[in-house]
C-alpha cells in the first residue's frame, strides 16, 4: 500500500496504474474510518483494479461553529484498516498540499444544496462539492464510491457529476448499522453511554416512518410520526421529512420516497435516512 | 477532420487519440471564428499532437438582455476554416447534447467573477467557468488555449484550474488586431461603417493609457486619460481601469498592470485590454 501526501506523488503513483490500464476506484473519506467506510473500500476492491482512498478532513465543509478542530483523527489506525483491505494508494494531504493558496472557487449544485440538511448547514454542500471536484481532478477515478448514510451528499455529487459531465461513475453503498440500528458515523465516538442509548431513536423513528408510509398515511402524518418518535426517544430533532431522493424536494412517487432525519443527541448532531418504495 | 456532435461520439474519437498516446490540445470557441481563434488553433497545432476545437454558443454566459439569439453563427464557414488549419476533431454540440436536463450546478471563482466586467455582466463569468469545466470534463485536454483579448476570462479560468486542481495547462495567445488596432471579436460584425471607425478609439485609449503609465502618472490619472480618449472617440465607456492581471483588484506592481476597457459603440459592446510592465 502506497501512502502519498502531495498531488505530485499521487500523480506519479496513478500514472503507473494508468500505464497498466487498470481501472481506478476511489473512496474519498475524512478518516476516523469505520465499517461504513470499509464496506465502500470492499465494494471498490471487488470491482476496480486499483483502489485509491483519500483521508482529508475538508475545512470547506465545516461551518464556523462546527467541529472541524474536534473531528476525530487517527491516521495510524486508519492506515492499519486500509492495509488490511488491500488498498493500493492512500492519499493523505494537508490542506496546503491540496491548495497552495486558499481557494476561492466554489462548486454549487444550486437549490438541492440549500434545502433540508443544507438549510441547517449553510455552505456545507458547496464545500463538499468543491472538495470532491478537486479530489476528482487529482485522482481522476473511473468509479467513485459514496455511502447512502449521507443521502443528500450522494444526491449533490450525482447532480454535480451529471451537470458538469464528469466521466466518473458514482456507486452508492448501503448504510452500515450497529446491531441496534444506529447508523455508523465517525461522530458516534462523541456519544457518552446514556447518549448512545438515546441515539437508537433515530433508527426507530425511521422504522416507524416506514410503517406509517406503508399503512397509507399522508406524508405530513409520517413526518409527524418520525418527529414524535425522536422526541419520545430523548433527542432533539432538526428535521424529520419525506423527500424525493434525487431532488430532496416534494416526493415524486416514481423515484420512491426518502425518509430523512437529523437530531441532536446531547451536543452531538446525527443524521440518518431510509429509502422506501423505490422502483427498480 | 472529424466532426462530432454528441458527448458519446467525442469520447469515442478521443479514446483513439489517447490509445495512441497523443497529447490533446483544446480550443473552446463560440464559433463565428476569426484570426484570433485561428491563432489559438495554430498554437495548439504547433505544440500538441491532437487538436480539438469546440463550437458551442454557451447559453449560461449570456444575461437575459444580452445577444444570445443574435450572436453570429456560421457553421459551414467555421468548419472550412478549421479544416484548413488541420484540426483533428471539431465538437459542435447542441445544448441538449451537453445537458440532458438543464444544469443547476455553477462553478464560481468568487470575487474575481463579480468585479470589473463581472460587475457589468452579473453571472457571466460563472456561466463561463461552468461551461469550461463541463467542456474540460468532456474533452480532458492536456493543454487548453484562451485568448488574451478576454483577459478576465483568462484570469477566471486560471483561478478555477488552480483551485480545483485541474490537470490541464492553460496557455494564452496574444490579442489579434486589425491593422488599425481594433481587437478582433465576433461581435465586430455588428458594427456599421461609422461605428467601425469610432471603434478604433478603444485601441487608441489603451495606447494613451500605456503612455500615461510610462510617464509616471498616478493610476487614477491613467484611468481618466483612457476614459476621456474613449469619450473623445465617440464611444460610451462602461469602465476604463488599471488592475492586477490575475486578481483584477488593486495593482500589484510585481505582476504588472493590466489596462482594461469596455465601451458601447452604438448598440455593440466591445472590450479590450493591454498588459504593461509585466515582469518575466
Amino acid at each position: 500500500m502506497k501512502i502519498v501526501r502531495t498531488a505530485g506523488e499521487l500523480r506519479a503513483e496513478l500514472a503507473e496504474e494508468r500505464a497498466a490500464d487498470r481501472t481506478v476506484g476511489f473512496v474519498p473519506t475524512m478518516g476516523a474510518l469505520h465499517e461504513g467506510h470499509l464496506s465502500l473500500v470492499r465494494l471498490a476492491r471487488s470491482s476496480t483494479a486499483a483502489v485509491v482512498v483519500s483521508i482529508f478532513v475538508n475545512p470547506l465543509q465545516f461551518g464556523p461553529s462546527e467541529d472541524f478542530e474536534a473531528y476525530p483523527r487517527d491516521e495510524a489506525h486508519d492506515l492499519e484498516l486500509l492495509e488490511r483491505e488491500g488498498v493500493d494508494i492512500v492519499f493523505i494531504p494537508r490542506a496546503r498540499d491540496v491548495w497552495a493558496q486558499p481557494p476561492t472557487t466554489l462548486v454549487s449544485v444550486g437549490e438541492l444544496s440549500r434545502i433540508v440538511e443544507g438549510a441547517i448547514r449553510p455552505g456545507h454542500f458547496d464545500g463538499v462539492a468543491t472538495v470532491v471536484a478537486t479530489l476528482f481532478n487529482l485522482v481522476r477515478p473511473d468509479v467513485a464510491y459514496f455511502g447512502q448514510k449521507d443521502a443528500q451528499q450522494v444526491a449533490v455529487i450525482k447532480k454535480m457529476v451529471t451537470d458538469l459531465a464528469w466521466p466518473i461513475e458514482i456507486r452508492v453503498g448501503p448504510t452500515v448499522r450497529d446491531p441496534d440500528g444506529l447508523a455508523l458515523s465517525s461522530r458516534n465516538v462523541y456519544l457518552n453511554a446514556a447518549e448512545r442509548t438515546r441515539a437508537t431513536s433515530l433508527w426507530r423513528a425511521l422504522q416507524e416512518g416506514e410503517r406509517s408510509l406503508a399503512s397509507g398515511d399522508a406524508l405530513e402524518t409520517t413526518e409527524k410520526v418520525m418527529w414524535e418518535a425522536l422526541v419520545a426517544g430523548g433527542v432533539e430533532p432538526d428535521y424529520a421529512s419525506v423527500v424525493d431522493p434525487d431532488t430532496f424536494g416534494p416526493v415524486d412517487t416514481q423515484a420512491g420516497s426518502l425518509l430523512v432525519i437529523a437530531a441532536h443527541v446531547g451536543s452531538t448532531r446525527l443524521i440518518d435516512n431510509l429509502l422506501v418504495n423505490r422502483e427498480a
